[in-house]
């Protein structure tokens, strides 16, 4: 840790991650591994330790691999494809007449938690991650059975990148960030 | 990485932390430190880079440290008060007459992610962190004047933890995880 001007040092994971648009198509994940980052996703904090999520998950190649792929909007499908492993991530939501169902308003807040972890653990396994909604959310419902108290939220690509951060736009999006200052809404 | 049964290891970070009830009142995070915390926040991805975060920053001992403290409430004033840093993260929320204001169905989950890269980063620097909702929200809305476009969501206490984990009982909140398989809703 240096205490230089600008602060210690960033964690070099979270200075050099970003979201690939092309993965490696060889690159490949291996059950252990998809167990790692499910276990890094199952231990995050959560609102009265609520756990207001699941995940689907497809190695490529396997059945619910090509059972998520039809579902991809044709944006992601371009480059989600060469993903190495595709999570399709759920959240509790509040349905008005289902006594008992005990849903959390962090669910979502908690998932997003959840799914950082598992990027995070991600990059210590050398794999780099692109989360996305790109993706017809009725139809992996229907096509995974998800029942009307989860949503399917999001999904992230996992794989090894096949460009370097910056080398490809991202489908027109800025990387560009607000400024220390602007995110800091107050401070003495 | 270990490739034996169970999968590789879980980042030390991630298998480590937990959310203390009691924080050394000596130990104290630097400007500087807090710049580091902040900036893992800021780079943290975001759907279509909205970045729909902000945070209102306190170091123990300063004015908006000060400020935020009588609107704790009475269970989460027990321990935070001992905390180092108190960070209140803001979301945005969506406003249905307000024409141009890009809110994201994400705004939550996305926060959720920009607060666990602050926790991740906080743990490289050996500071623990408990994220709790036992604050006065609209209290704290009107002290920092949020306006109705940002909702206080979190908040967050950093500092060196007084205990170990599973030493205090969490506020009678249990710590037990679902299983790798109840959290797996589909997988080959």
């Amino acid at each position: 840790m240096t205490e230089e001007t600008g602060g210690p040092e960033l964690h070099p994971a979270l200075a050099q991650r970003f979201s690939p648009v092309g993965f490696d198509p060889e690159a490949a994940v291996s059950p252990a591994q998809l167990d790692t980052l499910l276990e890094a996703a199952r231990r995050a904090p959560s609102a009265g330790n609520s756990q207001p999520w699941r995940f689907v998950v497809g190695l490529r190649g396997d059945e619910v691999y090509s059972r998520i792929i039809p579902h991809l909007a044709r944006s992601s499908s371009r480059w989600a494809v060469s993903a190495s492993l595709l999570v399709v991530n759920l959240a509790q939501v509040h349905l008005e007449d289902m006594p008992g169902w005990e849903y959390s308003e962090f669910a979502r807040y908690d998932l997003g938690q959840a799914v950082a972890h598992m990027t995070v653990q991600g990059l210590a396994l050398g794999l780099d991650a692109h989360q996305f909604r790109a993706f017809d959310r009725d139809g992996l419902a229907a096509e995974f059975e998800v029942p009307a108290h989860w949503e399917v939220t999001s999904m992230t690509a996992f794989g090894v990148a096949a460009h370097a951060a910056g080398e490809v736009a991202s489908a027109g999006t800025s990387r560009d960030r607000l400024s220390l200052d602007e995110v800091t809404w107050a401070r003495a």
